[in-house]
């Protein structure tokens, strides 16, 4: 087999056009690729591997022949069209929520829980991008001390809303600097210069959608059902990577430097902490990397056995369309295997 | 007695100034008002209560007569100022974090503690911006239902690093806009678009000292010299207002509604809790108010009987130049009760 036959949904999206370098960057072995939007994209040409693609419409059809489908449009594209892709014997690998929580399918960061890839019966979830941000640092600090709890405050940039929440947040920061009233369409309140306690939408509990994703998610991601997680999103004036305070309960005491040596181990994430020096992870840095950057490690002073560290990642790559494109990578190498094809 | 004879010390700073606006807006009765900063600022004539003041040098016999002495200068000037401010019978109401943790310095937020006022010996110190803002939320709260533990994650804004750190803040905006080099010299990176969890000085124990300061105050002025109290203290591209993420675990369960039924009622706090219709406070609205404000109050879901919370203040007002002036107001209305001369 030379490569997959792929097609992306969403393609002319902010996510979909990191889905596209980030399969051109590590050389995914493409035999096919149908780009896919909404009718009103169609026709768009977007360059992708030597070649200028016509973007088509996404209806079922499209599908047809597919070996992996990516799909970084909306929830609702998601719910109508991924099972007519897997109808038609296509691996979905969705970055929307539509599908997380369903029990028939794996909800996956490729270097936390990739086993569960095995259990898929059509359609892969990727986590939402604060999940990812934070499960990267507590996936391996859990395999050598269990974690019994967990509390995290995010810091969320304005990217995670899409192109047009970046486009919004400089239009609003120009509109202030000027003296001119800044107007709010993607965001709730003007998010320049402000910061936004309102990610997603408020449910009856008090809490918002993208809270409850991430303590639901972290809970299935990490096997781990009655895991306690409480948290805060918030929206600031970043324009790209999540930033997020996480405090942890473990079962047995670890010492930070413990915890440096286990999450330097890691595949995906870099430590880098040595405050004397002011090193630190910051948005700013994160943003364009691969990496979930992890520092400020130290014993949490209000939790037993606790440790409170940062991390922050870029929430277009590894917090949404390098880890589609790493699960696609894993997808492919145990399909491979399963086929006793080797590698 | 008509009024009292004051002086301030560091009246040009960005505290300062709000110190003198604050005097004059609650109209406190001033006899006499000396206007004190370093020999820099000497000579420069700031506007004061209908007169126009020059600035003196800050030197021990620029004390002498005076009653009450505001210090918003840096803590060194504390240190060695304000023992002679005291030697020479006034009271300092310290804003500085010089003198906060010595045990015989009463350390005051007035609706919380006014009666440690009368503990003093010379020097009442205001405590740090951080603490109060979260405070005024707590100490209502632990008076319904005793708080066992609390973890904090802040979202500060430039102002807390004096005028300076908002200059830097919106030359580093412009910069960035025009794509050139964004420096930075008040905060230790580029705080424009950026996140920093990195404010003040880091010790030894990963710790910064203004997350220090929050947990150690917050047990001082609460009476609670073993409460656990974990804070993660981050700068967010924000000119005013620190906002604050905060998880509470009590004695026994608590409701949202009561809480807010507490919250309500507490003075100096405003509860806009309505998240519905998108009520919540927020650091753009909260910024030249008096009031700290408090929202999305629900139920904790990591915490045993724990509640979360998002609290914001103006960090030069109530966090800073108003508490001093309140601690001066309440010393008052208790010199004159213990005189006999009633109000």
């Amino acid at each position: 087999m030379s490569g997959a036959n792929i097609a992306v949904v969403g393609a002319t999206g902010a996510v979909g056009r990191v889905v596209l370098s980030i399969l051109e960057e590590r050389g995914f072995p493409v035999e096919r690729a149908r780009l896919l939007a909404s009718s009103r994209s169609a026709g768009t040409k977007l360059p992708f591997m030597g070649d200028e693609v016509v973007v088509e419409e996404a209806t079922p059809d499209a599908f047809e022949g597919a070996d992996i489908v990516f799909f970084s449009a909306g929830g609702g594209t998601s719910k109508s069209l991924a099972p007519e892709a897997a109808k038609r014997g296509a691996v979905v690998v969705d970055k929307s929520s539509a599908w997380r929580m369903d029990p028939a399918v794996p909800l996956v960061i490729p270097e936390v829980n990739a086993g569960d890839i095995d259990e898929h019966s059509g359609i892969i979830s990727s986590p939402n991008c604060s999940t990812i941000v934070m499960l990267m640092a507590l996936a391996p600090l859990h395999r050598a001390n269990p974690i019994r709890r967990v509390i995290v405050d995010t810091y969320q940039s304005a990217s995670g809303a899409g192109a047009k929440g970046v486009d919004e947040l400089y239009r609003q920061t120009h509109a202030m600097l000027d003296d001119r009233a800044a107007e709010a369409s993607t965001f709730p309140y003007p998010l320049a210069f402000n910061v936004l306690p309102h990610v997603e939408e408020f449910t009856d509990d008090g809490y918002t959608t993208e809270e409850t994703k991430m303590e639901n998610e972290t809970r299935k991601i990490m096997h781990l059902p009655d895991l306690p997680v409480s948290a805060t999103c918030v929206r600031v004036p970043v324009p790209v990577s999540h930033s997020e305070a996480v405090h942890i309960e473990f079962e047995h005491v670890m010492s930070p430097e413990e915890a440096r040596d286990v999450l330097s181990e890691f595949p995906g994430v870099r430590v880098i902490d040595d405050v004397a020096a002011k090193g630190y992870p910051l948005a700013g840095f994160a943003a364009g990397k691969d990496d979930v950057f992890v520092g400020r490690i130290r014993t949490d002073r209000a939790l037993t056995n606790g440790l409170s560290l940062w991390t922050v990642g870029d929430n277009l790559r590894k917090g949404a369309a390098l880890n589609a494109v790493q699960i696609a990578e894993e997808l492919l190498e145990r399909r491979l295997a399963g086929n006793g094809n080797g590698r």
